[in-house]
């Protein structure tokens, strides 16, 4: 739970605790997993979650709190702990959370310094990650192995779901299944019968409140030879900027990195190079255009290129979670060796 | 869509659009159904979806503006639309939300507006939360004929998730499964083993973007006279407050009345009679104590009395979604005489 250096952290900027309210991904992070009720107070001394009765949640590390009257027992319960100058998570902070704080305490800025402890992972939060990128893997065999039964996109999309359940756990987010054309959409979201060509297949998965994001492109029926070449230059490309990214590059001149490589096929490069990745599917650090994060040891992210063409057709995005750890590692393990399946 | 009753808001209340941003209920409402980006117009005009270049979404009604650079192609589009001044869902809106809509707009809180247009269910939502429940039914149905693989709460909450999946929806919520004296905690979200006494069962799905919530409490083994009992009263209370409920009538009588029929075991009915369901899992009308709500007509809501008896171990909860349409009617079907199984 990094309790240390939010200690540190409070003495240096002399607050009485940091506050987290539901539903935010900070409060996930400190939870360590999800649940979407309460407070969570972290103060020099303790790490609390203020709840209602009818809740009754068991977590290790934290004191609960659970409230009869809420007024009366948030005034007392402060009033112990003596909380009056809080750091919040404004990333995520309602008008009204806003509104209810002010009410109590005096709040400062700590998206900053929240945002960057969660980027280094711990190594409890890393297994959980690697968890996760083993069960897609699984997943994404599955789906070769029982390719003969799916007729559209949204039948891959369901199984997926399905053997998230059947393992444990539960997409991180809406897969995304292009056939076809559908592939020059980044985010296709629509559903359609399986079609000849690229079919981008991007999925992962969350174990005990972390995630695994990883994209390939198979191609059904038999690519020519000018696809073939594509495939291997957008794998080209993501194999090269794995191998640069280290820690204290800046974020930014990885993606430049990218754009580089593609050269004149630049302009079919939509979207950014990739993004972190925790108990959110979009964290810190962001690899993109104009990105002011430095990768940090411990960060985990994607590295992502893809290439869109809308004239031709053409849609291909390699994708996999990637560890900066000790040593740098490839969490996603499926091969990127082009599959070619009939149809 | 409900665009005759923005329309006459907007011109009421002298502004050019409401605003809605991506991921708030509000715009799941409007949108129809989930999609996480972008952000939504209402104008006396039409209804807009300003959403990145990465995604290519159709739906009916909606005009999709994709822009290329989102700053310059922002300020374009509110200069062409003429949109100064904008209602919000204050509900809820962030912090950087609000910043982000200070620099371009005049912003007017909406949120009562927006919560009023939801309660009155059309013909098109009654039907996608009326499908849901028939679901959920089925889903509770499939429970009990494979009752015999069970051997933990968990068992039965992944076996509703997966019924859910394999019938095109998802669940609503978490599905709370709590056996023995689990059952004493409203929002029990631990795993055990089952075990002999009452089984509570809470479950929902999600069809088109629309829920449902149902609650059924078994008893596994065979209830003694005092069990039965307090659950025909449990019964009881919750078909009383259903008779009783009506357009027009104030959220918090009911309330007191359900309070009313628990007589002496009042003290371990500890939550609210029930919620508003729709697009969120817990809308107005809230039926509590200190609820301003008034029920109107097409609302669609819960009844849900429990008793919790942490002395004896003993919990009850049950639980229908009620649509108050011409006339009033149990959208969940599923039978209520106590179903005892084997353990």
């Amino acid at each position: 739970m990094k309790l240390p250096e939010i200690k540190r952290y409070l003495a240096r900027e002399k607050l009485d605790a940091i506050v987290l309210f539901n539903k935010s991904s900070s409060f996930t992070y400190f939870f360590g997993g999800d649940f979407e009720h309460g407070l969570i107070f972290l103060t020099r001394k303790a790490a609390f979650l203020f709840v209602s009765p009818l809740h009754e949640p068991k977590i290790p590390g934290f004191k609960v709190i659970r409230w009869n009257k809420f007024k009366e027992d948030f005034a007392a319960f402060i009033k112990k702990q003596r909380i009056k100058r809080v750091g919040v998570d404004n990333h995520s902070l309602l008008v009204r959370q806003k509104a209810f704080l002010k009410k109590y305490f005096k709040a400062k800025d700590a998206t900053k310094f929240l945002s960057g402890l969660r980027q280094a992972k711990s190594e409890d939060e890393i297994q959980r990650i690697r968890v996760a990128c083993n069960i897609t893997d699984k997943i994404f065999s599955s789906i070769i192995s029982n390719f003969g039964k799916f007729k559209t996109e949204g039948d891959i999309a369901r199984f997926i779901k399905i053997q998230s359940l059947e393992n444990d756990t539960y997409i991180s987010f809406e897969p995304i299944v292009a056939s076809g054309r559908n592939a020059v959409v980044p985010h296709h979201d629509q559903d359609s019968r399986l079609k000849k060509g690229f079919l981008i297949i991007d999925m992962g998965v969350k174990y005990k409140g972390y995630m695994s994001d990883m994209t390939r492109t198979l191609y059904l029926g038999k690519p020519g030879k000018k696809e073939a070449e594509l495939y291997n230059k957008v794998l080209g490309i993501q194999e090269k900027c794995i191998k640069k990214a280290k820690p204290n590059l800046r974020a930014e001149r990885l993606y430049n990195y990218s754009v580089k490589l593609f050269g004149s096929d630049a302009k079919y490069f939509v979207h950014g190079l990739g993004h972190g990745v925790g108990v959110e599917i979009h964290e810190n650090p962001s690899i993109g255009l104009k990105s002011k994060d430095v990768l940090s040891k411990g960060a985990v992210f994607t590295i992502e290129p893809g290439y869109y063409n809308q004239k031709t057709g053409i849609g291909i995005r390699i994708e996999d979670t990637i560890l900066l750890g000790k040593k740098k590692e490839i969490l996603t393990k499926s091969t990127k060796k082009l599959i070619c399946l009939k149809i």
